[in-house]
């Protein structure tokens, strides 16, 4: 399964080359990743733990332009005991303009070590995950 | 007085209109504050209390570019019993490019109301303070 | 006539506060005001003419925290003959949260001078216009 | 050799993690890269060519907050024919908090194809590769 979010690309973050400035794709990101845990049942569902990034790429492969209509496709990479990879691709007009990951830790913030992802979290992210990733924990 | 604080503009910060985008002066008025609270022995001097904007404003005269050199002037407005106005000046090759103006509350992180401007952070900036406002309150 | 646009606010726009931070509702006013010439038909219509901001300001009267839901109310204010003032008000619960205003110049790209609205603009905006607006110009 | 450039985190690229967003670190990247290229006498050299960026990435070690010193490495790593990779490390407090990589690609504006490295930029950058670089290309 796959999870997609449609978007339009803003003024502010094109910058004078004429396209967007790479750094608006992770906030495409960011977004759709917050619509992704809502979809699922997640967000704001674990008030004690953070999930601060530890990695995070993107390749660029083609312009995109003021008020281009993107959609971001996320799926789950590696799901390990306290971190979780996310990985996105960005279409224009049905081509991959651009695809990246973020890998996200889990904190406790109490104590502000890494936590073992809740078990209920896993479940729901099981089913984006993709087969790659399937064929590696089988 | 007047502090003032060079900077230059990113590419990030420009638009597809070849110019910066206006948004981007905000945080040029955020770093010059920054600096201008180090320099008068404010900044971080009032862990308790936080000082959220309540009204912020500017005035776009001329373009400006990437990398473009800044200089930005810090001055003091009003200064009441819970708020004070810092006021800004953008130059650029010794002409004024924008300027604005930022009202920020004075909040009491502990009770989340508004409390009065603490008595020494008050002497420190008066000095800045311009003619028309050491006018209006003598 | 009132045109509204809802959004939500990411982590990014957040601040060490825990709140936003200030400048993000400038973001959330330029995506009201895409989605408002987009549905008068005016997006995109005169690549000729570009629309600097001249002035931007915004009041802010209670606290936005991340992922809240806001409605972005936007209305016209003053139609001059080469500027528009934009209106907004943000509205969290049905309360209004802040409001500001954006005056953007109309600027022939080909001369980098003020030009007049174009009169097919002028007269989308018209409905848009508040009663003080109005009044003022009969 | 290696590049250093110092600067600060602003109150606007924190989060309400109370750390920096992981997107801050990208504009330090961009910030510091401007200033190699000015120190090493490309910047503004090349108006004809531009250098989108086709791949970055970062990996995250340890919290960042409001207003610490940063000192940003910059060096050089793989110089392709058309591209070239920028190593980033972020040290605070002298310790490696991040470290990322940007590839940017040449791109001649006149025909929008992608165009060799010019061999004045490929000669300033090369005291700044790494021995791995160095090795690899000999």
């Amino acid at each position: 399964m796959t999870f997609r979010w449609n978007t339009r690309i803003l003024f502010v973050d094109t910058d004078a080359s004429g396209r967007i400035h790479y750094t608006a794709l992770f906030r495409c990101f960011e977004a759709a990743e917050i619509e992704f845990f809502r979809s699922i049942g997640v967000l704001h569902q674990h008030p004690g733990v953070s999930f601060p990034r530890v990695h995070v790429e993107c390749d660029y492969r083609s312009a995109i332009f003021y008020d281009d209509p993107l959609t971001i496709e996320v799926s789950v990479g590696r799901i390990g005991n306290a971190s979780v990879q996310l990985k996105f691709r960005v279409l224009k007009n049905d081509a991959e303009a651009a695809s990246g990951n973020v890998v996200m830790a889990s904190l406790d913030l109490a104590t502000q070590r890494a936590t073992a992802i809740p078990q209920s979290v896993r479940e729901k992210l099981a089913p984006y995950a993709g087969v790659a990733e399937i064929l590696r924990q089988s």
